[in-house]
């Protein structure tokens, strides 16, 4: 018998909660014998005081058991998915979902949608005409097994109870605690069935984690948190202090993880993408080279089945901004040594690319064009980024957003190798 | 510009909450544009970050600001109130009230109800048949200023946001936070217009202060507090180790106010009741004995007054209990050594004289009666306590809480001063 002060004062205290105090408290909020003001009171006790590895798993099983758990055993191809803790142009799971399933995987994407500067990949996806994000789970199954791969919204019945407290943690402060985000991301992906997982985790100006030591803690809890509902977890710490690629917004990434999947795509996001292909075939014990999936077609093919599967027309064009100019000009010759992806995500954003509220709808067509990128050569007024918006009264607030995004050097900067440390179980 | 969210995430994060925040949380927190689980993930944050004097006397300010202040520039003679923390058997307020206004002053006493193990002076006037605890403010004025004293609720004009946000911690485990008792108790004792105030702040067992440190500093804040918004506040600080007097619930202690208002109050009960007479006389600014005051029968006739004011009749029986049994036999012979506060205070809220939550009602005539104090010789056997309910299924609950309430010792206890610190303005 507790009841929800007892619960709240206990973690005000530093006292740990029994696994009967954590499933007694995921009924009981169920229930609505628990109100949102009390658990509010304990998500921020959880801020300051933690859970600590034992209450975490048993936090993330009372979310996951909230719900339904997607069965994946009639899918006879290995299960494998990739979760990113978002990023500005991380357009990944588009060119990554089909590439990983070309090599001999399915790939079961549940994903969700953008909030803030970091975009979401069922808002891109959503600006190719016809594609369908909310699939029943026997629609998500059947595309999954056709072509290998699905990326479509989780459904409502996944980890109810993950849906409420982020609702609650959004409004309330309580976001930026590394138990409370490793058991929302885990909840989902493992009730989403998959067998194995890779996660990005990224780091920097851009990422909701901005240094080094928290991403990595927040990799290694939720790697424990996958191998402990046994899913073979392992994780990638992934620098984020330039958008990766070119592009940001919705259809301006489609258009470049098309390019990237015909061979075109920048360095970087390539960069990225593979590592994480090599990460997802290692633990579906697929012995492929993913590069080469991409040069002969496969993976192209892939994203094409996956599009149709899911009502698109890959061969539709895609929404064009009413609304084009260039913006920061090269204050100086010399080599761009700095693009903020906070700055970049952020003008994105109000272009119109995200949302602020998670009702608002998006432009499929807003965005920005790195005209440039650190390590290039620019010459004096030469403009570095392109914006696009529906609407021109946009354009004002999103020059705003980039005063100081970038800087110009004399020198080259060094390059910097994107991925920054591999994590496995401890 | 302000939102919840940033306000919240500023205090979470240790930053200070400006005079602008805190204005604008409170008008939008009464419109509800914030809402209760953003106020209690804030109350929370307070809990672990605190707030500085300069935050604290805004609060408070904001939190007098939301409602009306009683007006006592009618009463000709000087208004000087008491407030107490609360402890086991005080019933201090119904004796010092008509004690002081016997000595010339005007004692504007709002009161609150009982919750938990310490009981509430209102429900302790109202076991008084026709006693009236609700008045209106014009009659609040009338009382006051016909008899010299007062003892009513506070009207819900009076710190309405204290109402709301008291609730509220009550079941989100933030009420155990020095500036939120401070604010809480002073935005009352402020809005009731008294131009001074002595603050009893009980430390120990059967107190909601358990030290004397954090009691002093409770102490300390609060007689800053008022000094500030121009209240001469002092406090004293009392131990709360043993019950106050003899008698714990409502009509026994009625009962016993009585007897020490006739002269024959138990030592304890009058040492702390005529210390806080004599800090209430002086800043009133009167120079008076009070023991006089009760030796000659003032005191009675102000209490008799203002009893029949409210409505009362002072001559009528009192509820006696239908169930009667005595309890905790000595274990041997020798002198009482421990009597725990809280463990008394906790039987008698089981007995029914407290209530559980704010909704409830309470016996008038349940309680317990000490029939030894730690000081006293007992005989192996000779029951120490007495227990009183309406129902005898009460019984057995309350005896499970007297369980090591008690110590007798070989040697008798040496004697403690129950007054330990004397605080004014820093």
């Amino acid at each position: 018998m507790t009841d929800a002060v007892t619960v709240i004062t206990a973690k005000r205290d530093g006292q740990r909660l029994s696994d009967h105090d954590i499933g007694w408290l995921f009924q009981a909020y169920a229930k609505g014998e628990v109100a949102d003001e009390q658990m509010s009171a304990l998500l921020m006790a959880i801020y300051f005081q933690g859970l600590d590895p034992g209450e975490l798993r048993t936090w993330t099983a009372a979310m996951i058991a909230s719900g339904d758990r997607l069965d994946l055993s009639s899918i006879t191809r290995p299960t494998v998915d990739k979760h990113s803790t978002g990023g500005v142009g991380d357009k990944v799971s588009l060119i990554l979902a089909p590439l990983v399933a070309a090599c001999g995987a399915a790939v079961p994407q549940l994903s969700g949608r953008g909030l803030g500067h970091t975009g979401g990949t069922l808002d891109k996806l959503e600006s190719i005409p016809g594609f369908r994000t909310a699939l029943t789970p026997a629609q998500t199954l059947d595309v999954l097994a056709e072509t290998g791969c699905v990326i479509c919204a989780a459904g409502s019945g996944l980890a109810p109870a993950d849906r409420r407290l982020y609702a609650l943690r959004d409004v309330t402060g309580t976001v930026e605690s590394i138990p409370l985000i490793a058991s929302s991301i885990m909840s989902k992906k493992i009730a989403e069935g998959t067998s194995a997982l890779v996660l990005d985790v990224k780091v920097g100006t851009g990422a909701f984690m901005k240094n080094h030591r928290e991403a990595g803690q927040l990799a290694r809890t939720m790697v424990a948190l996958g191998e402990e509902h046994g899913v073979r977890t392992r994780a990638l710490l992934t620098r984020m202090d330039v958008p990766l690629g070119r592009m940001v917004g919705n259809a301006v990434e489609v258009e470049e993880s098309i390019a990237a999947l015909q061979g075109y795509g920048p360095a970087d996001l390539m960069e990225v993408t593979l590592a994480l292909a090599v990460q997802m075939l290692t633990l579906a014990g697929i012995d492929a080279d993913p590069a080469a999936a991409i040069t002969d077609g496969r993976a192209l093919t892939a994203y094409r089945d996956m599009v149709r599967a899911q009502g698109g027309d890959p061969d539709a064009a895609l929404p064009r901004a009413a609304h084009i100019r260039t913006a920061l000009p090269a204050p100086a010759d010399g080599w761009l040594t700095r693009l903020d992806a906070l700055a970049v995500g952020t003008a994105a954003w109000r272009l119109g690319a995200g949302r602020a509220r998670k009702e608002d709808p998006v432009s499929a067509a807003a965005g920005v064009i790195c005209l440039a990128k650190p390590g290039d050569r620019v010459r004096a007024g030469q403009p570095l980024l392109e914006l696009r918006a529906d609407d021109e009264t946009r354009f004002g607030p999103a020059l705003a957003a980039l005063d100081g995004a970038i800087e110009v050097g004399q020198q080259p900067p060094s390059p910097v190798p994107l991925v920054i440390e591999e994590i496995g179980p401890a």
